[in-house]
């Protein structure tokens, strides 16, 4: 198994460059189970599948106080098979992930809703991508109905669903969509773009 | 079919409201051919997959104009079987995607190996997924050896690839990926971020 994220940040502000290097220490808490590399367009994080929204929460809110509209974006993906197994991959939890779609949806919704709130709130849009399996839709529908009933659905829209509401409960959401979906060792991509203080309305 | 995508443009500046609504006329050659909403996290655009990359080179170079670091992200989509039908989408070409791996990674490689310079220089990263098929790696691998040959490739890296060189033919590059890949009537979607003018080193 290997899991890991491709994450970028967009502070929309002049000094950029100060709101992203001061937001990297957002990450420390993690540093031991993640390998991180950065590049000019992202960075990598490759690590426990249960930790890579918890730290991308702590990044995003870390870049987005003081009120700067502040967009992460994350390739996120568990399971490729063009990956080599990776022993910092190791799930933390055993989160039973052969149990039926529909005990799947419940267990994630008792995981989410109990989430600590963070004081920030955002707006998110996700797209997840089951590869390699043969029911594909009757997952990313499940996901859905979870999202559906998760507390911080937004709206379904082409493509896509939003969630809106506080950082803790919105991230805790997406990362049960992340690890209760799809084939448990089967290949699984989500596309994540998560906004901060954006001015423009809804 | 159905194709679009959910397009955000993320100009790093403090008047990123005025540089976004400034590049907005550069959809205006597409306009009659697309349906256009939008929200406060992106733009959906839908319409024929061929002008799909076209009009996100142009929004993204109008945006990335006086060297502003601007990325655009995009979360494009075809056939995506909870969509319906639309005449708005119907191809403009014939691409014979029916075709072998082989001959497909050859004619996308001369459609966009002639592609016209626009004189803006820039980062792309992509990750194709194409859903629902059995061999959802024998298109990615075949995805990829024509981003290696396309002569912009810039590296792979995990869970996508990166491309730079010029815009026009990057993104003439990342429409092929989109158009040739995956199964003809299939659902494919890809996850894009293209950024302009970082000063960061690579």
């Amino acid at each position: 198994m290997f899991s890991g994220a491709q994450v970028s940040l967009y502070p929309m502000a002049d000094d950029f460059v100060r709101i992203i290097l001061g937001s990297l220490s957002a990450l420390d808490p993690y540093r031991e189970r993640f390998r991180i590399e950065t590049d000019d367009i992202s960075t990598l994080l490759v690590g426990p599948p249960e930790e890579l929204f918890p730290a991308m929460r702590d990044l995003h809110v870390a870049a987005s106080r003081n009120s700067v509209h502040c967009v992460l974006h994350a390739t996120v993906s568990r399971g490729c098979p063009g990956e080599p197994d990776d022993p910092i991959c190791t799930p933390i939890g055993n989160r039973s992930t052969e149990m039926p779609l529909g005990r799947r949806i419940d267990g994630a919704l008792r995981a989410a809703t109990g989430a600590t709130r963070i004081g920030q709130d955002v707006a998110a849009q996700l797209s997840l991508y089951p590869l390699g399996a043969g029911h594909h839709m009757d997952e990313i529908y499940g996901c859905i109905d979870f999202l559906k009933r998760s507390g911080v659905f937004g709206k379904s829209k082409n493509f896509c669903t939003t969630l809106r509401g506080d950082a803790g409960p919105v991230f805790a959401t997406l990362s049960e969509a992340f690890l209760r979906f799809g084939s448990p060792e089967g290949h699984l991509a989500l596309d994540l773009t998560v906004s901060a203080n954006s001015p423009t309305a809804r």
